[in-house]
């Protein structure tokens, strides 16, 4: 099983090199456990999905209460996030293993469901406020929609669920609840040996009305 | 068939907004024939793919050239795009009719691959050299990573091809040959009936060395 995401934060201030940077410090704690490699377009982050989500999830917290440069209040700020699990170009990678993922696949999808929303509960409160936009794809198998319907319906009650929109659904909540529903999202629907990618986009401190 | 895209402009500059109405402008000419709806994370275009591809290429193509706030060069500026097609959870909509799309059922891979390649020769020049990264998901099929290594054979040769990448393909080039690139990615692979999108970032005028 290969897991990973490849990573892109758009703090929209012209020293934004400088919120990403400071994004980047949250990312610390979990350098031991993530593979982490930076280009010009995004940081790739391969490992498990325990450090992967936590990491996401405190880059972007810290991003979004960094002060803007000549604003009081923190910049806008936005993450465009690609993650995949199993896809059969990936090597194989011992890090990635993940206890969750392995009993999926003998699970039935309601149960899963109540794994997922008991995940959620018990996140943890980041205090950070945040907009989430993504969606799940399911490769390899005839009846991917089920699994999708399976997964929204699980959404609609994790407390962190806004609306549905053409192609995506919308998140909001606080950071750690927010990350959390990603995760189960991620683990908990598609096969566990299949091939699943998220294309999730978060955003903090936007100027236009909610 | 329902075809589409939530898109998302990030000039990293303080002030964007003025860069996101500049790229806006560029978007009139395909307003009789794209539906536009925008909210605080993304603007939906739903339409065939002839004005979308076109109107992404120039709603970016714009954004990169507008001079930023007080630099005297445009300002980095990224888009993020979620394409969808022949999503089931999606309604018929005549507006997204596409010839293209209906002949592909038919039509062997090898001689797909040149007609795309033929796209690509015939794009017109913008004048805009852009940097993109994308990922292409056939759903809905056992044998999905057939089409997508039959579609990266196809982006090898296309002339815009940069490198591969964990989960995703780089492109590099003048914005008329990579959003070609791109359309015919999302056109000529895949089944003509099936679920298939794409996850793509665009970046423009990037200060991290290329």
């Amino acid at each position: 099983m290969f897991i990973g995401a490849q990573v892109s934060l758009y703090p929209m201030v012209s020293d934004f090199v400088r919120v990403i940077f400071s994004g980047l410090e949250a990312l610390a704690p979990y350098r031991d456990r993530l593979r982490i490699e930076t280009d010009d377009i995004s940081t790739l982050m391969v490992g498990a999905p325990e450090p992967l989500f936590d990491g996401l999830r405190d880059f972007f917290a810290r991003a979004a209460v960094e002060p803007g440069e000549t604003l009081e209040t923190p910049a806008h700020v936005t993450m465009h996030v690609t993650l995949s699990r199993g896809c059969p170009g990936e090597p194989d990678d011992p890090s990635c293993r993940c206890d969750v993922l392995a009993t999926t696949q003998d699970t039935p999808l309601a149960e899963r469901q109540q794994q997922a929303l008991e995940a959620v509960r018990n996140a943890p409160q980041t205090g950070v406020e945040i907009d989430v936009q993504f969606s799940l794809y399911v490769m390899g198998q005839d009846r991917h929609m089920d699994e999708i319907y399976g997964c929204i319906d699980f959404l609609r009650d994790s407390g962190t669920f806004l609306k549905s929109k053409n192609f995506s659904t919308r998140l909001r909540g606080d950071a750690g609840a927010v990350f959390e529903t990603l995760r189960q999202a991620f683990l908990r629907f598609g096969p566990a040996e299949g091939h699943v990618t998220i294309d999730m986009t978060a955003s903090a401190n936007s100027p236009s009305p909610r």
